[in-house]
């Protein structure tokens, strides 16, 4: 028996429970894991929410980016040995594996040694953001010159993509509703922020890039923004959106689109694990990255495993920077 | 004094009065020019309409494509001579300048030598519709093994995309909403035609494509329907947005995009001529085209200066195969 998280019905962080199941075996293709940390998602707290996608079957579970140690490899599985350090990456849909739990049954295509040199809470820190903040690199070609917008900046991702962007050459401007965590994104490498509930996003932009607009947007946000995004962006800029968090449709921004030839596309990690020579030539990048010190996953918070419906309310209030990390037993640093 | 149509407000095709009026000589940049025949564009519909925009002063001028012959050079122009057959190229916003009448006062940038071998009709037939159409090979890269979908594909624009696709070796889809048009179309040029709205467009083109999509789609509609043509498309394709005929909000097709790495940009010709470089070699492109027969002007219709209301409501019917003419004075084909 294990203690696993589970929900039976969407609804708020409290539909999270924490029970003792059993786990079982891996299947064939599957390991399990005993998790030592566990990286959220502002995704996993939308399927628990629902207005999403709702779970193929209830008690559903949760969680899909985890460190751990393997405990046992099901049938047709190699390349892995009991006691091995991983981490489990998120190659999922949400519900159909769970790594909310001290065990956890995963397929075995979704794991990778863990990072060397990383403690157990930033090895579950690591894939999600860096993969999908890659997105500025392999589709932006972001590099020496380069402005880069980065809304919602605090988030997990939005830290790796001014890592990412720093390494390139290139400036992140790192754009936040309101001036209070300004210092903190400044402190997290930043070149500019601008709190977009105090100031003029375009005309701050436009002065800092004298007057040609930044090439690349990074936005996790969509809705109707995405129009005054476009405003502030220069001639042949790219728009990539990789999130819906405003809950609202997101228009295409045709007149900007049209006048200035930006191209406007979304983006998905799954992008990149889904190709397999496009998930080692990412993989090599960010583990030079991590090892060499451009990256370096910057953790938020962390939570026990019985403060989970903590940590969810923690994930939703926007108050973090970085990632919010849900420990295992006694885990640490 | 000569015939010029204005109008005193917008509304209708009724709106547009043909009246004596003073032209005048041009002033400094400017040509004056003997109408030959005017090339009729959906935006000139829209401009007279309303809803588009408004013009800056009534009463108004409208159009900005025709062919004719110099009249009188304005000061600080050269390399133009009195007697000489243009193309003037609709290179200002609607109302700034207007080419419905029997004289017009014209920016000397926006004329051109008109294209050998072409009849007047033809000469004003051009350059809206294959700039316009030209962004599926500048940014569309089209080529042999592509698919490219053309919807609404009888208007002057969709016929010039039709042209250029066959030219660079790749399939057109032409899309129509009813197959009244599907036997002109082919017999335009067109390798596949749907009927929208008695075919399944997606299902369709995955037949025609062997399940891939097309990677290239050039639409003038705008509009919820662009989720549909989304999902019509193949993996890293291009959607290009060329205008706003559904006169209704045009969404972000996110899914698609996140999921097939699917690029959306809208796309208007003053991208080609407000550039000189490039402006030079697309025309270049078309006059080759012209010669050699690979593109080619495909008149729907033409009406006399007299019966322009007639011609606007016939721009608007939707009935046309090609370009729109009005002719001025004893001019023919």
């Amino acid at each position: 028996m294990a203690k696993i998280v589970r929900f039976y019905e969407q609804g708020g962080p409290e539909v999270l429970k924490l029970e003792e199941a059993e786990v079982g075996a891996p299947g064939e293709g599957e390991l399990r894991i005993r998790v030592q940390a566990i990286g959220l998602n502002r995704s996993e707290a939308m399927f628990r929410r629902g207005g999403y996608f709702a779970p193929n079957k209830y008690p559903s579970l949760n969680g899909y980016e985890c460190s751990g140690i393997v405990e046992a490899l099901g049938p047709g599985v190699d390349g892995f040995t009991v006691g091995q350090n991983v981490s489990v990456l998120p190659m999922w849909s949400l519900g159909q594996y769970g790594v909310y739990g001290e065990q956890a049954i995963v397929p075995a295509r979704a794991v990778v040694a863990a990072p060397p040199g990383l403690t157990p809470i930033e090895a579950a820190s690591v894939w999600m953001q860096y993969f999908t903040a890659y997105a500025i690199i392999e589709w932006g070609r972001l590099t020496i010159g380069d402005y880069v917008i980065l809304p919602a900046a605090s988030s997990s991702v939005g830290l790796a993509a001014i890592q990412l962007a720093n390494w390139a050459g290139a400036t992140p401007i790192a754009t936040t509703r309101r001036s209070d965590k300004a210092g903190a994104l400044l402190g997290h490498g930043a070149a500019h922020v601008i709190a977009t509930e105090e100031q003029d996003l375009v005309e701050e932009v436009m002065r800092i890039t004298d007057g040609k607009g930044a090439r690349v947007v990074f936005d996790p946000v969509g809705g109707p923004y995405v129009e005054t995004l476009a405003k502030a962006m220069a001639e042949e800029g790219l728009l990539m959106i990789y999130g819906s968090l405003s809950g609202q449709p997101t228009p295409h921004p045709h007149w900007s689109s049209a006048f200035k030839a930006i191209s406007v596309r979304s983006w998905i990690a799954s992008q990149i694990w889904n190709k397999p020579q496009r998930f080692a030539a990412v993989s090599a990048v960010v583990l030079k990255g991590l090892a060499e010190g451009q990256l370096q996953p910057v953790i938020a918070r962390t939570f026990g495993l019985e403060q989970i419906v903590d940590a969810h309310r923690y994930l939703e209030s926007n108050q973090q920077i970085g990632k919010v990390v849900v420990t295992v037993g006694d885990v640490t640093g």
